[in-house]
């Protein structure tokens, strides 16, 4: 089980590593972290970078890919686009954390279909140009498309939860979030739009503006 | 705010990745990622490694220490045991995730104190040689001796909210979980030992021994 992350400059690091870290447990998998433009690749805060990763366009076929969100995922990413339209017949599942719906969706792939993103309005416009119907849930399967898109940065975990029971056996799924101790206790529930006042939202907004380069 | 992330080899990237995406939206936070030997830092998987740190002997002094867990937390690592003694009489914090509390107890940090960890039993017996009383909270919070230690991986997020709003006003805190739109509903139940059956447990602890290096 071949999984692909590709990484360009800007992603936002939880969005790769949630899933990352749930998929790697996976009996047979194999993660390869890919670079769409060169290695290192910056994220989004400039506080680190990742390396060690593989070129792109030297990945020819895979099974699942986990398209990261971030500032980044913005840009016109051409080269990202033309692979992941390569790419998709050949997968099992092709999915997508917070703003890489923006990705998918470029990629013509979320047309006419549900799909889930960063809560941000600017985002959400964006992704109904693309051709989605966008809806407020963390997790959007679509088994026809095999597309899976979801929520904001952290909702990558959740995701690629369900992800694990869908290509293992449910046990595994399970046996894997006790081995990373996903036992979720926000210290407060404003994790959602609706869950948060306007104030919230609006420092929210403001705190993902500054925040990324 | 300068907040600081030692990596060794062999450290799980969630629990060094987890608190850092909800302390960089911290107002005035600068992050470091240190290296403790060498950069590039590999992961545990070997998937991945981090760059552009900074070497761990540079830094003198800092207002947050967050150490992470992983296989290479229990190798002697004697350069960060003996960091973490110069730099926490100057810290306001100094926390962990997961298997980070072993680093802080080697220490002398959880000498007679409550602390959290990884539930896996082995990581449990080992907290306590090191003199720390291991409690199976989340998030535990000694203001007294200016500790937070937590428990497996995904945990690190649950700290950093609670961290955050220590920090800054408790409206911060919430717009961060809400700019990482943490609303969690992971898609099964057995995040912790007492909600998991013998078998899961034990597929974990498999899983755990299988999947690192």
């Amino acid at each position: 089980m071949h999984v692909v992350i590709p990484l360009f400059p800007r992603y936002t690091t939880l969005d790769a590593i949630g899933p990352y870290e749930v998929l790697r447990f996976i009996p047979d998998a194999e993660i390869t972290f890919a670079a769409v433009e060169t290695d290192p690749v910056p994220a989004d805060s400039g506080a680190l970078a990742i390396t060690d990763t593989t070129p792109l366009d030297e990945i020819e076929t895979c099974d699942i890919v986990v398209v990261p969100g971030g500032p980044g995922s913005r840009a016109e990413n051409k080269r990202l686009v033309d692979w992941l339209k390569m790419i998709h017949p050949k997968t099992r599942w092709t999915t997508s954390v917070c703003t890489g719906a923006l990705v998918l969706g470029s990629a013509g792939l979320l047309n006419g279909i549900d799909a889930a993103t960063h809560w941000n309005p600017k985002v959400v416009e964006r992704l109904k140009e693309l051709g989605a119907r966008y809806v407020p849930d963390r997790v959007v399967v679509n088994e026809e498309h095999r597309i899976v898109t979801s929520a904001g940065v952290s909702a990558g975990i959740d995701m690629a939860l369900d992800l694990a029971a869908r290509l293992t056996a449910q046990m595994t799924a399970e046996a894997i979030q006790l081995a990373i101790q996903y036992d979720p206790q926000p210290p407060f529930d404003c994790g959602s739009p609706d869950k948060a006042t306007e104030d919230v939202q609006q420092r929210a907004l403001e705190l993902l503006g500054s925040a990324t380069v």
